[in-house]
């Protein structure tokens, strides 16, 4: 007899019980949410970058979120060697490869970090079509910025079978893939997209998610619908992005099960 | 005949259009609250600082702005190019010159990067004034951080014919040059100077406007009304620092042309 | 006849009266709390971390507090600069050994900084625990992060001892002390430790109150105080993490003296 599946509901609670140590390495615009986020929903972030220090933070963590928003040479040493550490010790990690396909320079770091064998990487449509072209051909092309989820899902299976990694892109329908199996979450609001950092914060939960041992594709899938049921709750008062940002914080501590696995529209 | 002048709501409109991509090279504590303007206002910001990626990003973007508030050294080289590049290209750009006037190293740096001929420089009227004193003659004194708007104007205007910018002296009320003409803006109310980041933010809005081509003059009065404008419909509802932040970037989400344009208060 | 012992109501007062300019070098998740809640409670926040220009800033500020949450070599050059300058010449400063005990390089660095001669040492239990050992041994070891106020209150007292700074020790209880008097605050709410940066800016707020002069034991415990009645007004009315901070901002500039002496639970 197999394992039963965890439930959504499964996942938040044992984030919550467990209070994941998740290292973030992120941008400097989204350490503020990312961090809110992950004690609204129970785990523990730390954000460290000094190369002095990153393997013992890499030790003591659940897991690791690299996130390459604002990169820069002295961060982009520090993520090679957390990346590193954390596979070395199988430390579970999530790669955020924001704004890949933009610059030839977050191209090859893009493509040096998904080397190093991320658990999981989450990103846009755009993101993981040039990322999937980063990391296979080397040579790059202009990307529109207007790649839906849904058009980008070939590209999210190439690139999930070349890493071996997870790999989720989210957009108007959030797919999830490790190269064959496909799940589709659909929860969320488009005004999510009015809020910087919304995408980074997610990345973030996937790490506390991980964190706890949810197998990743399910870990992945999980995060990515406890973040829309949230944004959904959040949404029914808000008017705006503003309140919506706050109403979203508060909905995490608010969520029970229940409302969780009614909401969650997780398709696999 | 000529073009018929555009009014605030066009401007408004234009960027909702039109999402201008804005880069900003700003500060640390500014980013968040920066990112979530231009987002909320319909513009798309981007933050990138890598030397090796910033001719790139400027050649991208609408617009640039660059922020000195929480400078070093690195950070000012990632500045001067990315002020470069954008004169180069002919992109509009926007300096705000925070802190100017209260340390050598500022002024030193915001005057070489006014010499690389910023579209519009917004500032405090303490910052207008060390800035033209910086900029003309080479020694700076302290400067009264009290200095407000209306006693900063002549500064204002010998600086804006010394840079050949359009410069933006904010304050009680709000006067925009160009060196000869003065629009004078009266909207926003005081608390939102119990805000960090308000003037920061402002000033990535002001790049907004600037980058869907809107004549600068006219660009940045609009900016400043359409900040202003959201500032007093949030505080219609808010109860102190907290509430008027979430509002504002509620408010710029629901702003309509009717009420913008007849609450702006734009005088030439 | 003695001076009469400042109330709290009194230090806020002083806060808002005389608006001391706090300079903070602090990490980069903390920047946007720390400065908004400067600038709620009536204080002027200044971030500067560049060395070309920190001994002019720290000349100018009322108080300076060093906060080495996202340390690197570069800023902890800067931090103890900012420190030494502060030391020569008598500006109250605060450090925040955030995270201390967690690595090597964090303990090496927080025990420089405490050598440098703190004004106040705020941390929680682990911290100021990890940071006794850190700065009376060199030897450190693994600190458990659940360690509460009252058990670290002998850890603070003998940190107090051999640093001559006042110690504050924050958790369910708040102790401040200077090594042989001891006051106990106990104000605030269990849900303030959902958000991030609320230790962070609550130092910044003791930077604040050392700032307008009065004496570190008292203004400490004022800060705290403030602080914690803060967050129970805020809570009144709160539904989560992201209301909790809006409302705290809102609060700080609501408070009025009656209600501030009424809440407040200092016990000396």
């Amino acid at each position: 007899m197999s394992e039963p599946t965890p439930r959504v509901c499964d996942t938040l609670a044992e984030v919550r019980t467990r209070n994941p140590l998740v290292h973030s390495i992120t941008n400097l615009v989204a350490m503020d949410l990312s961090a809110n986020v992950l004690l609204a929903v129970g785990a523990s972030p730390v954000m460290a970058h000094a190369r002095e220090e990153i393997d013992e933070v890499v030790a003591a963590a659940n897991a690791l979120v690299i996130n390459i928003g604002t990169l820069d040479a002295g961060w982009v040493d520090s993520m090679e060697q957390a990346a590193a550490k954390a596979s070395e010790l199988g430390t579970p990690w999530v790669l955020d490869p924001v704004g890949v396909g933009a610059t030839r320079y977050r191209n090859e770091v893009a493509a040096r970090l998904t080397a190093q064998q991320p658990t999981v990487i989450r990103g846009n449509g755009s993101e993981i079509v040039a990322l999937a072209n980063a990391a296979s051909a080397g040579a790059t092309r202009g990307v529109d910025s207007s790649i839906d989820s849904a058009e980008a899902l070939d590209a999210a299976r190439d690139l999930a079978q070349a890493s071996q990694a997870i790999v989720a892109v989210t957009g108007s329908v959030d797919y999830i893939t490790d190269g064959s199996r496909v799940i589709a979450v659909a929860n969320g609001v488009p005004e999510m997209a009015q809020i910087t950092a919304m995408g980074c914060a997610l990345s973030g939960l996937v790490g506390a998610c991980i964190g706890v041992g949810t197998e990743p594709l399910r870990a992945s899938a999980h995060a990515i619908a406890i973040y829309g049921v949230a944004g959904e709750l959040a949404a029914q008062h808000a008017h705006g992005p503003g309140s919506l940002r706050m109403r979203m914080l508060d909905a995490f501590t608010q969520l029970d099960s229940e409302t969780l696995n009614e909401m969650a529209s997780i398709d696999q």
